[in-house]
């Protein structure tokens, strides 16, 4: 069956917020969905985009994928569901923003990191975290044990390689290029909930809030 | 710059929810996430699976792609975000529960209804959305425009088709068979707030609360 | 046996330009090469990267392809020669300049464009020139016979998907963010003689020298 | 910016040969180019084949890769650089000379014959390189430090193992077999201006010029 959870979360949804927010889903059901923001986010069940941004229905076209990762544009292969998600939201829906969203303490991160095994003979994680294989070229070496400042620097390279490989899709350049969307990098902390946002112009990651209250000592930039 | 509503939104959540759950998150942070439940979801902006199952940290490890697909198992090609998800939700976090759920209204699925032309070269929508190729095939042939009735039905039959192809991962089907992994199917109506859910028996899906107070007709099983 | 043209014009060169500097080759034997500049140019017999920049030996590290492509950073298939090159250069060689230099009436443009039949089963030319496809999404369709303007266009579109591919790759980021390598586009004009160099900040490729003497028309920028 | 030796050295190619060589550049625009040699050369920055061979616009298509390597025929993967230049020059220009120019000192023998370690993780240069293992095969294990006698004879089998894999291709081994099409070795020495050419008969590769002034022991012939 069905977990329990997920049905009484369901009722609970029902009585409260589809409740107020009723009319909006009514008519966002019959005018279709018009986001202006494409969010690419990680699958980690601590990290969901519309908690993080308080955002409501019909506000943010969600990709989640392992470690919130773009792919180049290439073609090989026959199924490329991010790639397709991102077609969808620059050439259908016409986002004004996509944002590249990276968190702390990501298990594709680690595991590309670690170096660790394959988890079954196909090895998706593998291959798919190949991916940021030239963003960890742009760090030194970690060693044997990578620090916690190397994993989150590669996080933040990941989300950088990320937004090089946008820059390969014909349309989002176009489109980026005439002004009419904008890439931006961002990065949560879980434990602390800060949130880090990369400046375009210095490709730094500066916090978009400085006083949360926590240890400046977690709350650096990058 | 990034825009404004998700600096709000952000800024509501750190003054509201993580206020409110931030040991939560701490904690989350310290030990690493161990969901039970992994959503794979569709990207459209109306249906979070945060949002509609009131959930919290931790407790789903969602993928979302265009229309809430599953890919069969295949390894051709280099980069497959949906199965490298999948082998991490299976292998590596062990979750016991899947849920594929559709939605009305859903875009991926129409353009595939209507054979919409290519958005771009790499026609990644196109080739993603072939992959219910086989579920419309257990349709009857939909005409020239096909009817709001067909549209959801053909949803169903997607979800129906990605669990078929969920069991063609050899992780799956082990963890299934030894009753350590359930698989569901599940179906929201963005203008009706209503969620159907599948019965494995009888593979209908049917309403999980009958009193939501919208039209009868509006909340078909199917 | 080899055509008598190449040695009637290695006997000029042994007799002309090796005698005068024969002593830099010495030396560039000795010393290896220490090339400041990788040049990513085309194939075609009327655009030697040396001519026309006029350069000496050890000045230009040359790749030469179908059309000047770089593909994106991906790593399916066995042989990357382009790739291998611009590591190569990059790691290397550690050149301070990569110049991806497009060209008039390029025939590989041109059966790109014109979507021309495959040359053999291995299709390589199709398979190689589908690089620019995303390249051609930025521009309007160009019908059934191009224009002479849209190829142009296009040409310098390909210039643009080159620079975004270079990108992808972490070690030519890496060097670019640091300051320490620029990326140029440049495109010449085999009948004009003309060369535009791409402005970074407009993106637009604007000529380099305007009193060459050919009619304002046949020197347009882009 | 880009660098002023290329803005300078443009300059001087248009005031001199290109002024000189005006009418043939504009023909050649005109009436498309119809080269009847195809060189496959060496990105190395010391081995230009227009500068080597003197020749003019429209005579040579040159493929520049790093040690001028033709790959097998072979189709997985996407994109195959060479291949495509190839493909390009028998197919559609049907060029009468394929010449294959090794050179000495080149930088992509030598790390294959020092087993040197991967550039990036990506590792391009070492799987291009890995292409004339089966050269390195034909000759005595170097041992740890590789002689210049050895790096030379290396250089050469690498140059007979692309005149193979030329003829793995079916459009070459066609053209050849019908007598449309030769296929040349040749060899630069950078520091002395020898050229070899091989034999086709012995496979040896002989001086073209024996009285450059050079000292004989620089100047064997293998």
């Amino acid at each position: 069956m069905i977990p329990d959870s997920l049905i009484d979360g369901y009722k609970s949804f029902l009585g409260d917020r589809f409740a107020r927010e009723r009319l909006r889903y009514e008519t966002l059901a019959e005018t279709g969905q018009s986001p202006e923001i494409l969010v690419i986010g990680c699958c980690d069940s601590r990290v969901s985009p519309e908690v993080i941004f308080d955002a409501g229905p019909g506000e943010l076209f969600v990709v989640r994928n392992v470690a919130n990762i773009v792919p180049p544009y290439e073609t090989s292969g026959q199924f490329h569901g991010t790639s397709a998600a991102i077609e969808f939201a620059v050439e259908a829906l016409k986002v004004r923003h996509v944002v590249v969203m990276g968190h702390a303490n990501c298990g594709g991160i680690r595991s590309f990191a670690q170096k660790s095994a394959p988890l079954s003979s196909g090895d998706f994680i593998g291959r798919w975290m190949s991916i940021i294989a030239p963003a960890a070229d742009t760090l030194e070496d970690p060693g044997e044990v990578p620090s916690e400042d190397y994993m989150a620097r590669l996080n933040l390279a990941a989300v950088e390689q990320s937004l090089a490989n946008l820059m390969t899709f014909g349309s989002v350049r176009r489109r980026v290029n005439a002004g009419e969307m904008e890439l931006h990098g961002a990065y949560f902390g879980v434990a602390t909930g800060h949130l880090l946002v990369r400046d375009p112009a210095t490709h730094r990651f500066e916090p978009v809030v400085t006083d949360v209250g926590v240890p400046p000592s977690l709350f650096r930039s990058y």
